[in-house]
């Protein structure tokens, strides 16, 4: 049974923050996982690559009403015409998120999995306060493959009980 | 360059139109293109399950809030959460679109291809008219083989011009 | 407890059918109903025309990511963002639907009422044959005044049974 | 020309908390403003109920598929039927946006605002910090009265400058 892992940051990002998205892709694809990301440049594209590279499935959620505009490193692709208001189906089409660094986009798409009960690994990203108390929910970790076993043992343990869990 | 073709149809049919689906979601594997479909059962399902028997990949965009909901047959699928929503996704997805008899949901659907200039052919469906006269949009034929043929040649034809031409 | 009437068509038309859709929108601001159209011009300005002119309420739902694409007769509008995608939401919107000529997008809007089970009043309209057999569920009336009256005690017989109907 | 102010927070709330929701509800009728709201209970309610007895208007953006589920105290109400998908239609109808305390779905909503450039002004609400600096967009106020000023004076501003400025 296939799990499926989103790969969240923005869409232009600088050179580390790409090395260790390519390298969470790399790994996702390596573990059987499909990843999903929002199909466009930046983080997205550096882990679509990484997938592809090692011969993993990516599936896009593209904001625009074009597949043209999704970055070359997409197995199957879903063109949506919601802008921001994919991030939704997004985060609903995962089984956990890793979310690496991040801009308002990302938080949103952490804000969604928080509601919804998907896990959410962190490398660099948000920290949130709520009334002044940390909210402990993201998992930080330091690094590439640190997030992907974290990714993927939180995928499996919780998948049973999470509504969007694997057919 | 690989084509997105949907498949649209009731999620409950009789046998003669599921043999149809079937045939239809096979000869779209054997000629390597991608199915696009609601997910769901009935044609969708008989669609998934050709597709999946010839070893092609099946997309399914699901209305509900669970991958569980989708049928058994789907390679790759995304969780919508949207219902009835979903359908101009699935419409925005594909280069050309097959419809199989079909209930009001597919006539949304056939609606949306037109709209976005989206080729659809049909197979015992929705008849239009327009103030009175017929609107011939839909392109009527009498079998699956014929209905895959032209569904591949037309997407081919048009996907350059199409807002949702292939990657 | 008040009625929402959706009024439907296209954003560009002729002058007959621009003064058929100011009176239907005269005449549902006059009988207390809400206008919910698609916010757009053609015969949604022409229904929010008549609706306000007539000290009526008009909510539309707009298509793009700006209030100003809307018509200027709209007392509340909501911005979706999600291009034709937002049609279904003016559909769930509504406990009556009066559709006036129209194009795909209105048919698309059509098919979700009859979905949804949300009557439909239709004047110079489509006309949908299923498998050879006319689809007799759009209530075809001659004139504005006949269509109003119509949606409004459709509406009012059916709110109590249908998912979105009034608070 | 009528600002649309967003009034966003949990559909549980304690009595302190409703009590500040519903005097920033009737200062903002007050105003002139149109409420918009997710159309549920706690926070939403109190805020609907503060403008409607002030004789404002109040826009609930309701997320399930039957307006029956909205709060007693919207002047109209658009069902959309795409659960916590419409928190990005709610976030693009409006002109700026009051935070009262909150969790998960505001935070989806503040994430959105920021990401589309409409203010937040916020009460007892999330504070974020990304790669370890303070993110300082939201505007945090001691109180209602203050939260309504800062945020028309916002709206006001921005209006012109922004996507989704009033028509």
């Amino acid at each position: 049974m296939t799990l499926y892992i989103g790969v969240i940051g923005e869409s232009v990002c600088d050179e580390e923050t790409r090395r260790i998205a390519e390298r969470v892709g790399r790994r996702l694809a390596e573990n059987g996982a499909i990843l999903v990301c929002g199909g466009m440049g930046g983080v997205m594209e550096a882990a679509s690559r990484g997938a592809t590279l090692a011969k993993g499935v990516v599936l896009g959620i593209i904001p625009g009403s074009s597949r043209k505009e999704g970055n070359p490193y997409l197995s199957v692709s879903v063109v949506t015409g919601m802008g921001e208001g994919r991030n939704i189906i997004l985060v609903r089409s995962c089984n956990a998120i890793i979310a690496i660094g991040g801009s308002y986009g990302t938080l949103s798409e952490i804000a969604f999995a928080h509601k919804l009960g998907i896990p959410v690994v962190g490398i660099n990203t948000w920290t949130l306060k709520r009334q002044r108390r940390i909210d402990q929910r993201i998992i930080e970790v330091p690094d590439a493959d640190e997030a992907v076993r974290r990714a993927l043992e939180l995928a499996q343990k919780t998948r049973a009980r999470i509504q969007n869990s694997g057919a």
